[in-house]
């Protein structure tokens, strides 16, 4: 029996001793970097002089950003350090356990550059038919490269931020001039980001790539469709997106998902070398997204094409240096199923097929007040369950112009 | 006769005392602000006593990043105090002038988001042109809105800076399959800068946007067009960008550019409301490319269509806020003369004509070891001429594979 005596803090729950997520919460009016322990957060500034001097440098510090840019096998020692430390029978001096309902986490790394990808087939193809139903679904490039493009770091907020409803310029369908006002046609995008760590470098190498993720985090893609139809040629998405991108309050290492490796959807022809894996790199993780509480789909990770370890080799195959704090995510997680989308734009199908909510409410895109809930779990050691901690998110109306 | 007998710094020349630009240099191997007079570098930190206590406090520092944070009203009362400093007759205790010869200039300010923009009619028909030869140039929403994406903040340098030849994926023309290797179609685009400060907000309106904007450089957003043309379908530019973006040294308060406004070329139809302009905020900015030192193009930055304060208006209606440390950037300043624009995909006609140099060299893209430096300068008070500093770089060979 461990001294941590608190729900959900067992093998057999997702966070268990298997998963000890990284956090920032408030103690006294200052933040630190905490640990969570099923539904409590352990604050590691008081578990300093228990640390030792090396990894309590790390801990006593304003947020995770000193701990981001260490080598990888600081990150191992100070996870073992953790696991040592909550699994035995007596509490290590400064110890303190907070419930995570006292607390509001804070955004627990300094975003660097933040990139989206687009690497699930489904969701591209949905995005496609959905959208340019003239032509091809998927262009040329799709299978041959990891399809990302920059977002804006400085609107990546923590989960339980509420998101405004933009305004902004769209046109409606059949008329040829745009208008301007609040976004008709709010939708999320459920995804999973990596955050970066490790040294500042370019031309990572997929194998590389594990030296240079610190953590995974569920990731909302907040998403205009109205406004972005209108803007998005030929750059590519900009006010449609950089609004709000909300980001769980816990990172979970990515060491705790060594049980959950799969490979990523085989392409239909060879990849180049550089995008080539020896570990595969795609993860069975299984996400839940519920709408005012109502379950409405279930997209599976495992379907994705591209592994974060591709994506990474990617984005700095040109040269271009990875820091620790850039963030990049997944893009919208699809799986082949009506029921596996993770957006509203493919589960309403473009607003033609709304969804029906438990109250009976029926949905196309977001109102305002509704409420998003993106969750997963992953395949564990031992048949545990290693979870992801909730992105979620409020809609606000739309600001009085 | 003023204290600083340096050459340069005169009424008549373009960094005289109307100009006043501020940088980083190192001094005893520490860095310090600077505000450039003609040829050298006038550090900040020396003043620190005269400049009394509020303005000290913000010129100790390793970075312009405190000043960027002020309101308008500092940035003012800094600018009026230097330059009644520099025009005494005797030098102020603590003054030290550094040739600007014998400094390496440093990144002045920590970048947050990097925008870019797509703001010259005339550089978006003629990529239009020769890229989409079988549409029409322009797309319908260019005219109701400034088009923009976000790029690689963490790839930003400071003028000097060589930049390496990316490695990428391009489809030769007439294949099927991309090939990876060194890009064989490396550009420029000769771009302005707007560095944004003051306090963090969202829905900034283009009255505003005067106190959001520190300040103007110039930017060299060099651009791998082989790379850029297989991968920005359908999220827009990446890794054909995100390898280096290169920013003058030295940041001209936007102050100085009083007597240089003009208004943004007049769309052809009425804006929405957030885009209209009360004080026009186009500038004449006269551009100049030296490419291995001939002189191939003299773009007029006043040929722009959307001005920066309809820029950082669009970019915040949203919500989105802006901090101090974001950058936007112009997009490509073309005029509408062959000698006026200002990317080599442009001045070659995507390749197809070559541009003869000084020494009889026939470019049309970038060679290894070639460089290329853009100046500028715009009408000043009383006949003056205010200077952009230059944003200069050389073409290192691809890394080795």
């Amino acid at each position: 029996m461990t001294w941590i005596d608190v729900p959900g803090f067992h093998a057999d729950a997702p966070f268990g001793p298997q998963t000890l997520p990284y956090g920032l919460v408030r103690v006294d009016g200052r933040p630190t970097p905490a640990v969570r322990v099923g539904d409590h957060a352990l604050p590691l500034r008081g578990l300093a002089d228990v640390l030792g001097p090396r990894l309590a440098e790390l801990v006593v510090q304003d947020s995770l950003d000193p701990l981001l840019a260490c080598d990888a096998s600081i990150w191992r020692e100070l996870r073992e350090r953790l696991r040592t430390l909550t699994a035995e029978s007596t509490a290590p001096r400064g110890a303190r356990l907070i419930p995570l309902g006292d607390l509001r986490p804070s955004l627990p790394f300094t975003v660097g550059d933040y990139v989206d990808f687009y690497s699930s087939r489904h969701h591209a193809e949905n995005v496609g038919r959905i959208l340019r139903p003239d032509s091809a679904p998927l262009l040329p490039n799709w299978t041959h490269l990891p399809v990302g493009y920059h977002g804006r770091s400085g609107t990546v907020v923590v989960s339980g931020t509420d998101v405004v409803r933009p305004h902004g310029q769209r046109r409606p369908p059949g008329t040829e001039l745009p208008v301007f006002g609040p976004s008709t046609r709010l939708d999320i995008e459920a995804e999973v980001g990596f955050v970066c760590g490790g040294a500042v470098a370019g031309g990572v190498s997929t194998a590389e790539a594990e030296d240079h993720v610190f953590g995974v985090a569920l990731v909302n893609d907040w998403s205009a469709r109205d406004i972005q139809a209108w803007e998005y040629q030929p750059l590519g998405p900009f006010l449609g997106k950089s609004f709000a991108t909300s980001i769980a309050a816990w990172i979970t290492p990515l060491a705790a998902f060594d049980h959950a490796r799969v490979s990523p959807q085989a392409p239909p022809h060879d990849l180049l070398d550089y995008l080539m894996e020896d570990r595969p790199a795609g993860l069975d993780l299984r996400l839940e997204i519920s709408w005012n509480g109502t379950v409405v789909s279930r997209p599976p990770f495992a379907a994705m094409s591209w592994s974060f370890a591709q994506q990474l080799a990617h984005l700095s195959v040109n040269g271009a240096t990875v820091r620790p704090g850039d963030l990049f995510a997944s893009g919208t997680v699809s799986g082949p199923l009506r029921a596996e989308r993770g957006s509203f734009l493919e589960l309403s199908w473009g607003g033609a097929e709304p969804i029906e909510l438990a109250d009976g409410a029926r949905r196309t895109f977001l109102a305002d007040g509704d409420s998003v809930v993106v969750t997963a779990t992953a395949p564990g050691p031992n048949g545990s369950v290693v979870g992801l901690a909730e992105v979620a998110g409020t809609v606000r109306p739309a600001a009085s112009a």
